[in-house]
């Protein structure tokens, strides 16, 4: 997973269909090769092992996709980590939870109804997700300290950014629990962050936008919320305040408007008893795939517009593991484009 | 329709089936003994002239149900008023119009909004609708005096309500348009303000609720507006905002949230090209109902509990039109509540 070019999806694939990472990294080169490219640079196994020592050195716990603790809401992601790395109460994982999230920059009124909000959210029984961010995450977490929070950030399990929220990091390590995709010691990017945006929202029966600016980091957690079939929620607010309107246009595109704890603790009920499994591994064999090499066929079948997968398969009349084969090794190839809502497109 | 204990409906039905409101007047006396109860004390013809020649000193005009330029969508309501008095310019109501409604008492904030949005909806070539009441109508009227606005009030076409709105009130006279249901010197009471409110929400293609209490006179007008079939639409505002929270609520209800002009057009588009006509009035003659008295029949089918009217019907065998005499009769004799939704029930 820490190869560049390998991505969440890819990676899932990989191991759907080697069973084993080890398996699954003795097969990569063939498979990018076979895919037309060159073999993607594969992380050594000492890097491995020096940032396991040091997760381990840190305190913190990994967490795998579909073994013990790790979000069961999560794990039907697509693209969901992995690994995460954790250090906290793990315990708070297995509990439903509510995201709540909204403005850097929020007003005091937004940060003190978030705040409230989470407290109250708490009083239900229910862990409040947010980013560590400034404003309105830093007053949900803050909220929620006494009852349940979960801080999911875009670095380093052992990076504390803002530089102001160390305090509250360290709060968290001890009264809640951090989760981090990177490994240690990663100062968060620009392009971390929609990353982090998925986990939250992922993890959660609902995430609920307390103030947010138009084309914010805050309506994407909204909208990765809604493509996992979990409910978003708005708090409203006046049209005369420039910070209300993505929150608005949000209950207008059909957010549910909530006012208060009763109102979240409603809309999010038909999740509550959902302890949904995740999702089934890939399941063909390679026993399956013989006689069938569908990788010139998907080519033709690829272009520069993404298509759904099962559109390929259907168009290829190959088996529907030998298509995943052939993806695979253009992916890793560096040919192949993933797109949202599985649809693939090949790099031009 | 000024006769005590004839309301809208059965107003309606009079004429519909006696033709004409001397024919009505004379069967009246009769239809009440039939069903069990005094006839009602109809007003003199003294005194409907005396009414009549008071409204045409005011420089006033009557508008009848169904003719001229009598609001063709409040002609759909089921107790649209038969005839209203109108002063002022009366090409008003041959034009697309909205309702903005909202809180005596709204915030300066909310007021600044209701006459921006009524001016930008008479760039839109809108009519904005409301009633002449302080704070949120106000400012409605004022934000749309340019472009054309109607006043609907409660009490007598000449009364001032309150007081400090005699200005703006002649000058809806002079540029705009005010109507009244209630006779000349009439002092609104608090049981007119329900009856004026159907008014608003009926003669317009949607209604804007912009600061509203919960359980006030503009959530009243909004449900009347949502019966009518109209669109419903409201202001958001802050959860911490008390008098956001009537209008929050609606937008939980399903209103639509609307933030500017541009959103009103958009929801109340579906209306702007619906020229209905009038519902038809009510048909069968005297004649088809000889040998049908169904009287005894239908009072023994009705209680307490409010039932459609199509249901009476259904039970009693009788032609649709014996039941509605009957119904008639029960209600001039004093013995029939009639509910919203064609529903009706015996007095106790």
């Amino acid at each position: 997973m820490r190869t560049p070019g390998i991505g969440p999806v890819t990676y899932r694939q990989l191991i759907a269909r080697f069973g084993t990472s080890a398996a699954a990294l003795a097969a990569v080169p063939d498979l990018a090769r076979r895919g037309g490219g060159k073999a993607p640079p594969l992380r050594s196994r000492d890097d491995a092992e020096r940032e396991i020592a040091r997760v381990e050195k840190l305190g913190a716990k990994w967490l795998a996709v579909g073994q013990g603790l790790y979000p069961r809401l999560l794990a039907e992601l697509e693209d969901a980590p992995p690994l995460l790395i954790a250090k906290g109460d793990l315990n708070l994982l297995d509990r439903q939870s509510v995201a709540i999230v909204g403005a850097r920059n929020a007003s005091a009124a937004a940060c003190r109804f978030a705040r409230g909000l989470a407290h109250d959210l708490g009083q239900h029984d229910l862990i409040v997700i947010s980013g560590l961010a400034r404003g309105v995450d830093s007053a949900a977490h803050d909220g929620a300290l006494g009852t349940g929070t979960i801080g999911v950030i875009a670095g380093g399990i052992d990076v504390f950014y803002p530089p102001e929220n160390e305090e509250r990091q360290k709060t968290l390590w001890e009264r809640g629990l951090v989760l981090a995709e990177m490994p240690p010691g990663t100062e968060p990017r620009a392009r971390h962050f929609p990353y982090r945006n998925r986990i939250i929202a992922g993890m959660s029966s609902g995430t609920v936008v307390v103030e947010a600016a138009p084309r914010s980091g805050s309506l994407i957690t909204a909208r990765l919320a809604a493509e996992a079939g979990r409910e978003v929620m708005a708090v409203p607010g006046s049209p005369l305040d420039p910070r209300a309107q993505g929150c608005n246009q949000l209950i207008r595109d059909g957010a549910t408007l909530v006012q208060n704890a009763a109102d979240v603790v409603e809309a999010i009920r038909p999740f509550a008893s959902q302890v949904r499994s995740p999702r089934a591994p890939f399941e063909p064999t390679l026993e399956q795939l013989n006689g069938h090499d569908a990788l010139a066929t998907v080519e033709e079948l690829l272009g520069p517009s993404p298509v759904p997968v099962d559109e390929i398969i259907r168009l290829s009349g190959a088996p529907s593991g030998a298509v995943q084969l052939a993806l695979l090794e253009l992916d890793l190839a560096g040919r192949l484009e993933r797109h949202a809502g599985g649809k693939v497109s090949l790099r031009e």
